[in-house]
């Protein structure tokens, strides 16, 4: 075990590598359509606790025409039929569906943040190995995101930690450092999440899990890392440099 | 205006175009790590809607530690210092946090599906396009996912409707056809979402908005069209093929 690897980190990583994206994400979800109204979700998670549901996960936002658009996944033992019908009694709610999750569709994220160059290659690994993974039963997908300085990098490095299903984070740029660092560094300490960085100029390199210098090598190994399937773990290669 | 394209979908990307990404995501996010427990969302809401705060946005997730993950987004004139110390005396929340919107972090989304070489190739485009997008100020990024199988792609083609902050979908892959057909339509006629196909064989072609031939072409494209700053408009070339 990697010593200087945070504890959150290597606890999140473990149960991750040894689960697969559905056993991450059990049970089902009901996709609720509503006019929008204060007090909406509080009705509507009050309404299926009551029902004996349980309900891990939620997502709710309003559409362009102030439709609430509701996505609430519930544990597999949730009375289905019962929570259909006591949400669609839920005042102002125009349609209730089942819905497989969010885990059993898009299953695990490598997300990849950078240069547009680079992002795109390392994105192209990443997609060229998941294929194969998910081709073989896994659910990995990737999601990217090309921008410029410091701040913003930082900030979108951020709020990885708020994003669902993230498997793993890789860097990709020509110079990353200071308050970049400190972000990844606050990442993997607060959130767990894994960093690879390609070989690049400035700190941060020194504060990620894995530095790649070929980008497309650098995608590849991100999806090998966070499937259940591969052997290839972190653990076992934490800090160094390919 | 043309006329065989489904009025919400007018609607909806007529909307898009118009806004940033700021814009459709206004005000802030507060961040909530709470131990998981029944109720805990009927509680938050309320707290927040008898504040006088605008909810309009929320997302919760369980982490593999059982820490419950929220974030929540409000309308800009929600009183921000009540807010969080309302939420932090909710029995079992350990900490409240305030934070950018997904929509001013991540911005809108080019929805990649298809197959490994194809999708890489349509995400190089786009995530270039991405590129030149972010440093003007604007706020685009390319998520993707590479799959096989027409029940698995049709599958996943529907669940786009499910995703927040989706500003087109782009199909990349030889052939489609069958239920991914009616997977687009219903994705078009009932979320409004607009789909970019890459020139193939199935009828998938025939149900998109645009056809496109090169890969990194249709990348490029699709992030012009949901640009708010590009003059490159789908109701000017809907159905067309290039």
């Amino acid at each position: 075990m990697p010593s200087d690897m945070p504890e959150i980190l290597r606890d999140r990583y473990t149960w991750m590598k040894a689960h697969t994206a559905e056993e991450e994400a059990p049970g089902y979800a009901l996709e609720i359509l509503s006019r929008d109204r204060k007090g909406l979700i509080a009705d509507i998670s009050q309404r299926v606790s009551s029902m004996g549901g349980d309900m891990w996960f939620v997502q709710s936002w309003i559409e362009h025409d102030d439709t609430s658009h509701l996505l609430i996944q519930v544990r597999e033992d949730s009375p289905q039929e019962e929570l259909i019908s006591a949400i669609s009694s839920v005042p102002s709610v125009s349609r209730v569906t089942v819905r497989p999750t969010y885990g059993s569709t898009y299953g695990k994220r490598v997300i990849v943040i950078g240069g547009g160059a680079q992002v795109a290659s390392v994105a192209s690994g990443a997609i060229a190995e998941a294929d194969r993974h998910n081709i073989r039963g896994e659910g990995i997908s990737v999601d990217t995101m090309a921008v410029i300085g410091e701040e913003k990098i930082a900030s979108i490095v951020r709020a990885v930690g708020r994003l669902h299903r993230v498997g793993i984070l890789v860097l990709a740029g020509a110079i990353m450092g200071g308050e970049i660092t400190r972000a990844v560094r606050d990442l993997r300490h607060q959130y767990g999440i894994p960093v690879i960085a390609l070989k690049m100029a400035g700190s941060v390199t020194k504060e990620v899990d894995l530095v790649v210098t070929d980008p497309l090598e650098a995608g590849v190994m991100a999806v090998m890392l966070i499937s259940h399937i591969g052997q290839f773990n972190l653990l076992k290669i934490h800090r160094q440099e390919y």
